[in-house]
């Protein structure tokens, strides 16, 4: 086929696509009801007459700013961080991230004397990456530098160069493992590198946005190198903070988050988060407890996840590949495990096919959320949320979206050739 | 009985009171396990199959920043916020103060063009008053100014002369219902005063913790004016942030936080915690609603507090009426409600008190945390907390209490007779 009859055919194929009057979403990459489903048995435990924590603690009152050890115990696996030096809050590991800048910002980290707030400051963020990484960053006047990803994560001689050279970098935003949203993890030899680089600025971290530690979609799961061992190892022992919950193993709206560094970062999270509150909610991290028993209890739940997910991630990987594979218009990533397809499509054209797929009904992350300010400078990325719908909105979403991706890139190569 | 017979009387009585190597403790306003029991009901409520609100949203997953609209709805009414005015956040009120400060800190309120942080900030302290807001004061470097209390709350002719002087003033604490400590409630020319002063900040707030606002011991309860109605009605809208919780109405350590103001300044907020988290725990809200079931619910449940607590205060004033009464060594507050006591001794005498307590094994909260600092000038002040210990451990304390007073009390005013 020509490029202009292919042209043809995908207008026309957008304009039945358009008919159809859908209604589909594939933007947040949030839990199914199926999978919520799971949770069950934790929403039904009664905790009445049963309140006390494994310590004897009344888990009704005030108190405990370090959360259940038992349920600390069970994640400290997890995450690749002892039990003593790991904590458990909340429902929002993005709460706990939030409150790291703003103590950092507003008292000296250990080793340093002066607070963020006193200087220029500056992140680094590996793109693609997270949008509510950036939208802290802008919120808080911090300037994001962008650092590329490679197959093994960001691109360290860059890194090493920027954070070498500049003491206004004091953090640098990472998720490690099936990173948001191309889904690389980290190679042995950048988290040693990481752990290793000297910097500039005597109080930066690494904010170690470890979300998708448990989520795998592969028999040989990743394994992800231990940054918080590896730089106490190399003589920067609070140079990270390790951040996690449950929102994708137990519930989004009703789980637990967790923060684990060294112990001198941790003793002075908790000074200041001593004055926030008197202690997070034991309640909810008792019934955590009671419901996942133990480890193999989270595993177990985590192999459920898999069922329900890993279908969908072969459905994404079956219509791109079938519609796209082979023309030029698009690579994409082929994730081990998370919750995220990265798509990438010629330049100048994510705006334009996000565009066109609302205009057929079908909300995608807006183009540019995964570069910070929202300006991807490429205009070639596209992240695809595939956990939420089912498998046929998914399949009519999926079908969708490549409808578009034909339609715009073939224009494009189409001008292209003209001009 | 001279003076010296008394003193040796009180030096024998507290040599026994030593002698029983007691272990009792008077120091927070914390529930008892009785009041918790109360709450069996919300511990075994099953969520199993049912986590839908009243409007649909599936409560297990991400999102609605502004909590259950229908426990918003049942609060309105105790808070004294229009229900669309009024958020439900996570279990303490603590940190929505927190975080209140924080954001005015690094973001410019409504109506202003300038951080607190881009100035001196300072905080009128009305005192006696709770230690925990002058811990966050210290925390952020905010100076506090303080303010006597009277019979109707902080003495206005100080307050407004303050405000209206000095921009660098920028907020100001106030529980104005059943205070902590002293149990005042401020009458409503107060309120109204609060409502119209001028201020020189155009960035002024008063931190309205309604801590108590459900917590009445008598059958004729204390009714709170309006302020955040009254400061609109004055053409100060934004005047008020109204904090409120069921910290002791449900649990302690698993209840629910609520955030009141005005439209811009709620806005201002949810903007920026739209930030720091996804959602809080819908969870917990809609275990609460479907406790509580309406604004009736809560009222029984207040009258069953009542009936455990209200003789616990019965408790304390009968024994400091009958040892101290009429001694001229101390005064107390006799409060409408609340968790608290507040204990006046001679000036020069409160922090010998509760060292010879502590020597006895009656833990006190510490003399001078009812000040700025920790440091109460005249010394005097002494907090007491009834409603955790049992009726048994509450005598005791308070018998134990007594006899330290007189002690010490006795004491200096032999030393100044003597001098």
């Amino acid at each position: 086929m020509s490029t202009t009859t292919e042209l043809t055919q995908a207008q026309s194929d957008y304009d039945d696509l358009r008919g159809k009057g859908l209604s589909l979403d594939l933007t947040r990459g949030k839990p199914s009801p199926a999978q919520l489903d799971l949770m069950d048995g934790l929403l039904a435990t009664s905790l009445a007459g049963d309140w006390k924590a494994a310590d004897g603690t009344d888990c009704r009152n005030y108190g405990g700013l370090e959360g259940l050890p038992e349920l600390r115990s069970i994640f400290s696996e997890f995450l690749g961080v002892p039990a003593p030096q790991l904590i458990a809050a909340d429902n929002s590991s993005l709460a706990l991230m939030h409150d790291c800048i703003v103590h950092s910002l507003l008292s000296p980290l250990p080793g340093s004397s002066s607070r963020w707030i006193d200087g220029p400051a500056a992140f680094l963020c590996p793109v693609p990456g997270y949008d509510r990484h950036f939208s802290l960053c802008e919120r808080f006047g911090i300037e994001m530098i962008q650092v590329p990803m490679t197959d093994e994560g960001p691109d360290m001689d860059v890194v090493e160069a920027l954070v070498a050279e500049h003491p206004r970098v004091k953090g640098m935003w990472c998720v490690p493992k099936h990173s948001n949203p191309d889904g690389t993890s980290y190679s042995e030899t950048t988290v040693a590198r990481l752990a290793a680089m000297p910097t500039a600025a005597d109080n930066f971290r690494i904010f170690w946005d470890n979300a998708y530690a448990l989520h795998d979609l592969v028999d040989q799961p990743v394994v992800l190198a231990d940054l918080l061992g590896a730089s106490a190892g190399a003589g920067h022992p609070d140079r990270v903070f390790v951040f996690g919950s449950t929102s994708k193993v137990t519930l989004a709206g009703g789980g637990v988050a967790f923060f684990g560094t060294s112990p001198d970062n941790l003793a002075w999270y908790l000074k200041h988060n001593g004055m926030r509150t008197i202690g997070p909610d034991k309640l909810n991290q008792l019934r955590h407890v009671r419901f996942l028993g133990d480890a193999d209890g989270v595993r177990q739940l985590m192999a459920s996840h898999r069922a329900l997910i890993g279908p969908k991630f072969d459905t994404v990987e079956r219509i791109l590949q079938e519609h796209l594979g082979g023309t030029g218009l698009a690579s994409w990533s082929k994730p081990k495990g998370g919750y995220f397809v990265s798509l990438t499509v010629p330049d100048g054209c994510a705006k334009e096919i996000v565009a066109k797929a609302a205009e057929a009904g079908i909300a995608l992350t807006p183009a540019g959320a995964t570069h910070p300010y929202g300006d991807d400078p490429g205009d070639r990325f596209i992240r695809i949320a595939p956990t939420f719908p089912s498998i046929g909105d998914l399949e009519a979403a999926m079908v969708g979206l490549v409808t578009c991706v034909k339609l715009v890139g073939l224009s494009h190569l189409s001008e292209a050739s003209n001009s």
